[in-house]
């Protein structure tokens, strides 16, 4: 958008700082001690990042708000080696039963997270927001079938949107231990692991929901086994005031772009530079726009993001650069 | 050792069957059939098998126990692909914590195997018995430094002989799903298993059993997941009558290979052929003994079986000929 700006007119509407990162799916460990290195030459008014997606096929958005995530792994060390559970079954503590247990214990069966104090620093959606969520449009039958499943699951009481986007929860997102190959090998596993990341919601600050997780599964742990945990990554969540003239600005050029006025919303996901923008360069005025759809399966093998939407993104960045400048003036 | 006698004294004082198998880790699933179609040919007054061990480094012992097994595999189906855990996190069920949380409901928190009715069918060990298992030279202290770990588990009020020997039990011999690997991804994985397998003891059966863990683990399946459930292997739990003519002669040949009187003992693992054997070829007279010891590492990285015991194994081999000789001439 920037070169075909220069191709036309010759010159931008406004002053341009280009920040490439490569770092972000690792958690982004050397940006925070780079933007402290370079404060005055970041220095900004507005941060436009467009890592984020529509809400839905062909229905643009602004993000608003950002899910943080507390991400840890927890090891689980029984005997030495493997043992032979003829030999030894009932009488030796299994580490993947072991773990097992202790990962049982961290939900509830409504959904929630059972881990104590867990949603002390929660805030409650105003009735106004969770209203709004509600009644985003979302095709629960179209959702299930691409998903391939038979029903969803959940907090009671919760939309679609308010559980996947405004809602704190924990997933486990790997977990391993003993013999997985074909056949059957009858051990008792040395050793037993998993994978465990919080997303979280304002106020929740990862490095208190990190306390938190390694206090209570190590309450957990029962004789005969040794528990170590770490913490892989984490990021606090963010919330962006959505009354002020750049996010105005940024829908009106979506909308130049696609056509359609964008949706205001949450994401669940989280994208922890912002955070880093937010505190180390104070800057408030953050634009969460994105291009792709929900159902590009990101993350998920065989991702894609559609021509169309590239096009209709480049339209809405070259504008986005002139719907700045007129709230600039304004 | 036979031919060391045909060496010495050109003939063996009884006639020998041989039968060699080599399937007995994944359950002797050709060995049934060949008993049923060779049942003339392999009609014996004996049976002599040496997979076993002593009970302890230099204490030799007759095993007239052994437990069975009911192996399974567990398979829960989630989404059809690895899912964004902030996109989808609060919304779909993860399967790696509904395997975990079905898992933990296997067992209770005193070690007991929590199926409905896993027990019915456990025969009571009678007083003298429970008497001698108890009364067993264990080194715990040196048991526990061997294993590397702080605390031995399981049933309470009951010795570590008879846990490990003469209880049932169930164990999680292996688990996966999701991301395993070094770091972090933020995944909702979309399938998770584990394989579990229950040693039994008489007069449990193993396809009772299998039955039983399909009929509770189906019961705890969750909304949003698919419950796979696949019969690995199974052999039924063994007794064998201490007080025959043949065990006693396999007892004097023992005391002449290692000078001294074998221990009586049953074993915890499992031998598929010895059910076999009594079930198609109806022979109630089976020496199970065994030349190595129980800290040879069997199933584990580095198993070994020392040159002494290789020898003592010889001798009481040898000297099992002529005992039995004696026994049936009695």
């Amino acid at each position: 958008a920037m070169e075909a700006i220069l191709a036309v007119s010759g010159k931008l509407p406004l002053n341009v700082k280009v920040l490439v990162e490569g770092e972000e799916e690792i958690g982004s460990p050397n940006l925070g001690p780079f933007l402290q290195e370079n404060l005055d030459e970041l220095k900004t008014d507005v941060i436009a990042i467009s890592d984020g997606s529509q809400f839905a096929p062909d229905i643009p958005a602004i993000t608003y708000g950002l899910r943080g995530l507390s991400y840890l792994e927890v090891g689980v060390q029984g005997p030495r080696f493997d043992l032979h559970s003829g030999s030894f079954g009932g009488l030796v503590a299994n580490p993947v039963q072991v773990l097992s247990e202790m990962l049982a214990q961290l939900k509830n069966e409504d959904g929630t997270v059972a881990i104590p104090n867990f949603y002390d620093d929660v805030l409650e959606l105003d009735p106004r927001e969770r209203q709004e969520m509600a009644a985003l449009p979302v095709d629960e039958v179209a959702l299930k079938k691409y998903l391939g499943i038979d029903e969803l699951v959940g907090e009671p009481d919760r939309s679609i949107v308010e559980r996947k986007t405004a809602r704190p929860t924990l997933d486990v997102n790997g977990i391993w231990g003993g013999f997985a190959g074909e056949g059957a090998k009858t051990i008792i596993p040395a050793r037993a692991g998993a994978k465990v990341s919080m997303r979280l919601v304002p106020d929740q600050r990862a490095a208190q929901t990190n306390e938190l997780f390694k206090d209570f599964v190590n309450s957990l742990a029962p004789p005969g086994v040794k528990i170590q945990i770490s913490e892989l990554h984490g990021s606090d969540p963010v919330l962006v005031e959505r009354d002020q003239p750049a996010i105005q600005a940024a829908a009106r050029a979506i909308e130049f772009g696609f056509g359609k006025y964008p949706l205001f919303i949450r994401e669940g996901g989280s994208i922890p530079i912002v955070g880093l923008f937010q505190k180390e360069l104070g800057c408030k005025s953050i634009l969460l726009m994105g291009w792709g759809s929900p159902d590009d399966g990101a993350h998920s093998p065989n991702e894609r993001f559609s021509l169309e939407d590239f096009h209709r993104g480049i339209l809405s960045a070259a504008a986005l650069f002139y719907a700045l400048e007129e709230s600039f003036e304004a």
